[in-house]
């Protein structure tokens, strides 16, 4: 751990991935200094952060001493004691955001919390599959739904993990197989499209929404968002006025994103992640403020930056590790096809299936800039067809 | 000092100060692993790149262990031993700029070898303090320009230091008190205002050039840096070419400064700095791509990117220390007033006229723009009238 420097405010940054390490490319030219909880060596922000505190994020002594080194605590995921932040809150820690909405994490109380405010969400069921009626429950749940639905694990999923899509005929083995967290049952959606808000909030209220954004789903993981939606203003308004009431019944403070579906063109709330959030990379080059950098500030409770578009056009495109090499090596064969590609690498080692990047491109025409930016991220992730000598570069200022 | 990544190129940077510190900021998203070579405990890189290397770059020693552990060695600033860099280059050592570019800084050098390659450079004369005619040859070339001179030293001038403004009578006492690297004097000139251009330049040749900047300097130093500059699209193209000849000639690799005087009309090259510098910082958030990832891409001899403005204007206003207090606390009172304001500090501890970082600003009119980055920049230094309590917040987008 290195000293805080002469002035200036320290935020520190529980869990060292990719999310703390882009916290920490806005963080510099703010002059915030970063501190960072780290707890498994490989992750995105060690090759950055000098001043890391090796810990685990689950340990309340760990997460105790971390917290009375910095001026506001803030996060990279969510797997983080409840209990022990608790305590630091009730102690006048600046735990941002607080530990009331981390606990929106938890889908069963999501879910509850939100159909009780109001708010649009699918029809669920809240199972705990220790109880003795739990699979009458869900059987009568399909059937009310086609005979069909789709469980959650309330918590530990992310990335398509914890979900299950069940026929009334599965229920029974799949409970069988289960003993983990509290289920939510949902039917099975025929969506029109998936959107993403994302909101950055102050400790006092204020906040700002981003244009919102249309994201591309692939097994259950974000695969590809882009901005402008392909929805009418009206419905884009709504989606945003949605984010705002999440932002507000979930007391949320700095960034959050809330995932929806749009079934028939009416909104649900699908997910929220109360943190920067992959479906927000794209605000990085496409907006005048980043999540990232809108983060910090919210949470240090300095005024907020713009968040318009700067550009007709934004794509981002996650990149996956591949079956071999690394993309840390093939940068060169991305931009010699699309220069104008801005590469994010996180300093993971590259595995597949396993997110170790995105790439984002700014354009004029959406059609046009989702196949550049696939292309550019298929370059780094190996996959791409055209990566054989010869091909045409295209594009390349230098020809 | 952190080992290598499992993959990607590992660029090692001589020096710490804000152009390392923003170089890292850079090569985060690229995956491009920076190790720095650092002299000194009070310079920007250190608190941000964990890969850091003690040593002195002038210490032939200390170099040459550096740059064997690193896959290209470049430079934050001039000051590095000449000598030891030809010898690691002469072995093979990927050193871009090569010595041949770091050379002519050396404004002697540099005046010589222009003009004999026809590149427009004011009238100038050479002078070796030592020799014994030294005060009679300037004082004769005062004398052909109005009985008044510019007197620069030729080696280890930076921000106004190193230049004296002379008239005939002063000539005799200057030379007695001066004990340092010849003189290269230079007729007072009228200008119409300075340009800078910066260029990006591969191993093979390969170049971009950004749009021309208008620079204002204030008592010799650098003080705003804005595009559009106010000149016809002709003399544009002009300075460009200049540009990119002198890339050319000094063999430059990876981005080079040019800074140019317009004198009725005509452009006259003033210095150069080849490197990432000063005048360029508006390309990070006001061009497609930045200086600074362009210039990593170019001493990595990889595709350059785009140069396009991404606004139709760009301001960067620096922010230096003032008499009480530190930028690093004042964030929240520019952001309140300026809240689209890009801001960068520089993590180096604030003294009066000391440059410890900067202020970009975008937007459509660049009298408005200039405005708002001066007052943006006045707020961080401390020296803006306006940082009452009680002022006019407008413009924050949560009001």
């Amino acid at each position: 751990m290195t000293g805080r420097p002469a002035a200036g405010p320290v935020v520190g940054v529980v869990g060292a991935g990719q999310l703390a390490r882009m916290l920490a490319e806005a963080a510099t030219p703010l002059g915030v200094h970063l501190r960072v909880l780290a707890g498994d060596a490989d992750e995105g922000a060690p090759e950055v952060v000098p001043d890391l505190v090796r810990g685990a994020p689950d340990d309340p002594a760990a997460l105790r001493a971390f917290a009375s080194s910095v001026d506001v605590v803030t996060f990279d995921h969510e797997n983080v004691d409840h209990g022990a932040l608790a305590a630091l809150e009730a102690e006048g820690v600046a735990v941002r955001p607080g530990v009331a909405t981390l606990a929106f994490s938890d889908k069963a109380h999501q879910r509850v919390a939100f159909a009780s405010a109001g708010l649009p969400v699918p029809d669920f069921l809240v199972v705990d599959p220790a109880e003795p009626d739990a699979l009458d429950q869900l059987i009568g749940f399909a059937e009310r739904h086609g005979g069909r639905l789709v469980a959650k694990a309330s918590r530990g999923g992310y990335d398509g993990r914890g979900v299950w899509m069940l026929e009334s005929d599965d229920l029974e083995d799949f409970l069988d197989g289960y003993d983990g967290a509290p289920l939510v049952a949902e039917p099975r959606l025929d969506l029109d499209l998936e959107l993403a808000v994302l909101v950055a909030r102050r400790p006092g209220g204020a906040s700002a929404t981003w244009p919102v954004l249309e994201t591309v789903q692939v097994g259950g993981m974000c695969d590809e968002v882009f901005l402008p939606a392909s929805v009418t203003e009206d419905l884009a308004a709504r989606a945003a006025e949605v984010a705002r009431r999440v932002a507000e019944v979930t007391g949320a403070v700095g960034v959050l994103a809330v995932e929806l579906f749009v079934v028939d063109g009416a909104l649900l709330v699908n997910e929220l992640a109360p943190r920067v959030h992959n479906s927000g990379h794209l605000t990085i080059e496409g907006c005048a403020t980043s999540q990232f950098e809108q983060h910090l500030r919210a949470i240090l409770d300095w005024p907020l930056g713009p968040t318009d578009p700067v550009a007709p056009c934004a794509v981002m495109v996650n990149v996956v590790g591949g079956p071999e090499g690394d993309p840390r090596d093939r940068q060169a064969s991305a931009l010699a096809q699309v220069p104008e590609a801005h590469l994010h690498l996180y300093g993971k080692r590259s595995r597949p299936a396993r997110k170790i990047g995105h790439v984002t491109v700014l354009g004029d025409e959406v059609d046009e800039v989702r196949r550049r930016a696939n292309l550019a991220a298929d370059l780094l992730a190996g996959t791409a067809p055209g990566t054989a000598p010869g091909v045409d570069v295209a594009g390349s200022v230098d020809g």
